[in-house]
């Protein structure tokens, strides 16, 4: 008994990650219900950043011009390279603030069983531009799940062998704040073997 | 350092009920880097769903007409009106498949502390209703929360000492399937005091 255009509107939302029937229900209920500007203001974002969102030439992250605006400032680090996962992370990394280097973003990490191939993420132009470019050490900031580290590897082996770059990785340990009775054991055990003398 | 473009997005998207910044960042991605046509047929199917849909002249359900499907079907039974606060329990309650009465949908329910006032719901349209046409039975098919029982009460004090009409609501007791350890005890009283002899 609900028009067409609201079961169209469900079964658009439906198609989100996480989204499922009910919640979709509640969102397009929210969005026909609510004043004619939320509603206009996401199609509207939505259309625009399809339109004008693009990769940079260089790291592959999200910019609207040819060059993200990290990859064309002349105070970066250039000899080194931080390899994350998505565009996202590299807001967290320079929210740290500590970071001066450029970025490489994969968009994905190896899955076989969730379809994503080493073909699907951006390894080609990563090793095109260590080639090219004067890169001294590349930093893998990927996660330390099954998936991060069958990409970190693959990479790792890509490079093994050639000197003139090295790689690095994120250390592991336990995290600021956190309790030991709530660490599992895999992280403890790298606390451990990578205890500082202090 | 993302674009300003993908940032709007991403605030759109946090706009809406029970999204938060970490879930708006991640349907902005997944809008951003699927393909097209689902970003696409999302922006239009809102944008179509809020031009088209309107509120029905008579029950106030979504509809792409001026009266709606259930409204102008004249095998419906138009002495009973079953109270609905919102137009997807319509939904609900059709798929059951037991009621052939028509609906009045009242567009939330009556929640001071939530902001949501007596005037913002289409109460005055049901009376006008009952008042007009002629509705014998008024089935209240509201949630049993508080803001349930509140509008239930409020439409049935509104109705009292009239006779030509009845208010029902709907039966509360232990759900199909529900194990009496799990039940409420509030639930339990109702299902004791409104025993069936069988």
């Amino acid at each position: 008994m609900l028009p067409r255009s609201f079961l169209k509107l469900i079964s658009a939302l439906q198609r989100l990650p996480s989204i499922g029937e009910k919640s979709a229900q509640r969102l397009a209920y929210f969005l026909v219900q609510e004043e004619e500007d939320i509603a206009k203001s996401l199609a509207n974002a939505i259309k625009e950043a399809k339109e004008k969102i693009k990769m940079c030439k260089i790291c592959c992250a999200y910019t609207e011009e040819e060059v993200c605006k990290l990859c064309s400032d002349p105070l970066r680090n250039k000899s080194l390279l931080c390899v994350v996962e998505k565009p996202s992370d590299i807001e967290v990394i320079e929210q740290m603030g500590e970071y001066k280097g450029l970025y490489h973003v994969l968009h994905g990490l190896w899955s076989p069983l969730k379809g994503i191939h080493i073909e699907d993420l951006t390894i080609t132009k990563l090793v095109e531009r260590v080639e090219k470019e004067e890169v001294k050490e590349i930093l893998l900031a990927l996660s330390f799940t099954t998936e991060g580290e069958a990409t970190s590897s693959y990479i790792m082996n890509l490079f093994q062998g050639k000197a003139e770059v090295e790689i690095s990785r994120l250390a592991q340990g336990v995290p600021q704040g956190g309790q030991l009775e709530y660490i599992d054991s895999l992280t403890l055990k790298q606390a451990f073997i990578r205890r500082r003398r202090i």
